[in-house]
């Protein structure tokens, strides 16, 4: 092609188009603490065949139909029926819309709720993803301080007063009550009591992300602010990609009829993938539970193993997050100056991935001395010796004083 | 609940959130002519199914992992492949995106090109989701004059000229080349070259949805757009709904990098169903090429067979397309009174479902006495009882008059 003769899109775009993404992949490293993967070698896979076998021959002709504008009727009934069961929660099939992922549902909302300019409350430290996905509608994040039982109500309230009395009531708040990514606290019931008050007396709707839940290695299930809040402003939002895979690339939300009737003008690409949907709902209808049991012994192993792993190569120059669920670990250097930003690419040479505070930072800068460190994915032998390796490269550069 | 209690998120949208969209499910009629389905009794389910199989026992555990933000890699290069084979495209995997069918593709790059009020410009009649795309973003829909061989460039070049002339330099040019939906024509080699030349000379981005073009019963291909335009300006959207089944959510779009670098900005929802892809992609490695050849045989039959039973009820009365493939007949009445869309309700009522003329229509208003009527769901027979039932519904409201 003539490069002179090539069209540039540059003046095309819309004014309120984000900026570019980079099309190139991240590194993984072999030891791959950095994304919050399931254990790949225990996904149901052949489980997931035969449902999907199952689904084909009792309703695969309607693979030839465009799938409903909520996603497969059945699944969101299962949804609904374990969401009553497990979280004691009141959520219609109705009221609920499969997503791909968590993701998905979670940028529905926020397009569905967002002006740019408008503030957006979340935790201190939160799921990147979810931050992103704010940055590109423009909203002004403000991050609340909180302890290991969660928001600090008084912080809470005194930053949505302050808002309000500059004339920008915040429009939104975000929250991740159980095994909240990155920090892995989870919400008392207290806390979670307090939030949904402060929500309630001055108006501001939640997003409740809990796609880790059921993820559960210890401890009791606490209620969720959903079943908390009378009057409706509370959305859920939860995953399949966490119990069975990410590649099903299925997720929830629930929420008022007055939200979906928007989000389903907003969502591209139709309803759900059915294929997928099919397969995931006759596997969840008999067999999730008792896949769940397993993963979580399998995981909960994982979680120990990198504990132990932490203590016998951090010492006492780092403290962390001891979660009784999720798949990672919050680590942070006492050594303040530590830019572990900086040093993920060091730690990749030595075949270690990881991710540092800043990208789970609303402001986008604090939490350089943090790492994420996720369990999920390694064996334990594998995650002891990344974890060795780990802090050897922060031990080289000074981060990491013994 | 307290109905006092319940929150109100009338005054918590975003001034930009589309108007709400209704949840409830259009009533399908036995004699399904509504809507584009492939043929449901010929689905390859077993086949997939398989495909599925082989793609799972191969790297099953890569479910594990995020999907590529694009999509499947090993997919993307057989698109890649096919689009030089079957239609002397030059596409690298890597300028290739996969999505939800052919529909988010193309609201992907709508969200990346308009701003509200920028005008659009499409074929006199074409396909409603995308003018709902269009709407929703706030486009200024102008329709253009066509023939039976495509845009008149003449009125084309015109209306460029005018919008420029007010200041208001059309955004974007969506075209349905390939058996036009609905009207079914195929734009010639002349025409398409004519509007190719026209997008370049004013500097106008064109999408070529190209997503019915394997569905050819006679005649010969003609060439891309995509292929005839050698400055960039051309993006190129197929799917694998209407040739594998719809219900596998699997299109995809081929467009320049600063395209797909602002698109991987917009996209939610992490890279396409990964289950599905690995199924698509063995399946179509092997299979799809017979499979295709098998269901235009099939489609062929049933085109001919809604052709003859036109013929045999609606007469004089009407007159209607005779397309080379695609999946549907476009038909209008000679009573320029009639209301089409009216109408609908009756036809369902004798359990026949077709879509008028206005949802295809850029104003929204014109093509009352037109349908849009789709073969592939149902038998021939099935066709020939449903348009005899049809033409019985607008007999008797005097709107056939034989």
């Amino acid at each position: 092609m003539d490069s002179t003769r090539q069209f540039k899109f540059d003046r095309s775009f819309a004014q309120s188009a984000p900026e570019a993404r980079s099309g190139v992949v991240p590194q993984r490293g072999k030891y791959d603490f950095a994304v919050a993967y399931p254990d790949p070698t225990s996904l149901p896979l052949k489980e997931l065949m035969n449902s999907l076998g199952d689904g084909l021959s009792e309703e695969g002709e309607d693979l030839a139909i465009y799938p409903h504008p909520q996603g497969y009727p059945p699944l969101r009934e299962l949804i609904s029926n374990r969401l009553a069961q497990n979280r004691a929660m009141v959520a219609t099939p109705e009221s609920i819309m499969l997503g791909d992922g968590s993701g998905q549902p979670i940028h529905l909302i926020l397009e569905a709720l967002l002006d740019s300019g408008d503030v957006v409350l979340t935790e201190n430290f939160t799921y990147s993803g979810t931050l992103n996905a704010l940055r590109r509608f423009g909203a002004e994040i403000v991050g609340i301080q909180c302890d290991n039982s969660g928001f600090l109500p008084d912080a809470l309230e005194h930053t949505i007063r302050n808002s309000i009395e500059q004339g920008r009531k915040p429009k939104l708040i975000y929250t991740i009550p159980t095994f909240q990514n990155p920090q892995g606290w989870t919400a008392s019931t207290e806390r979670r009591m307090a939030l949904v008050s402060i929500a309630q007396k001055y108006g501001i709707p939640v997003i409740e992300d809990d796609c880790y839940v059921d993820l559960r290695y210890e401890g009791k299930p606490v209620t969720t602010l959903h079943s908390m809040d009378d009057s409706g402003l509370v959305m859920y939002v939860g995953s399949f990609s966490k119990i069975i895979a990410p590649g099903m690339r299925m997720g929830f939300l629930v929420a008022p009829e007055e939200v979906l009737a928007r989000i389903r003008s907003i969502k591209s690409g139709g309803g759900v993938n059915q294929f997928a949907a099919l397969a995931v709902h006759r596997f969840a209808e008999s067999k999730l539970d008792s896949h769940v049991e397993h993963i979580n012994g399998l995981l909960r192993f994982k979680r120990d193993a990198m504990l132990v792993a932490l203590g016998e190569n951090f010492g006492s120059a780092a403290d962390w997050s001891e979660p009784e669920g999720g798949l990672y670990i919050w680590v942070r250097l006492k050594e303040e100056g530590a830019d572990l930003e900086e040093l993920r690419s060091k730690a990749l040479m030595a075949e270690v991935g990881y991710q540092s505070g800043v990208i789970y930072s609303p402001d986008g800068t604090s939490g350089k001395n943090f790492a994420r460190l996720c369990f999920g994915y390694n064996s334990p032998e594998e995650i002891h010796e990344g974890i060795a390796r780990l802090a050897e490269v922060f031990e080289a550069n000074g981060v990491l004083n013994l």
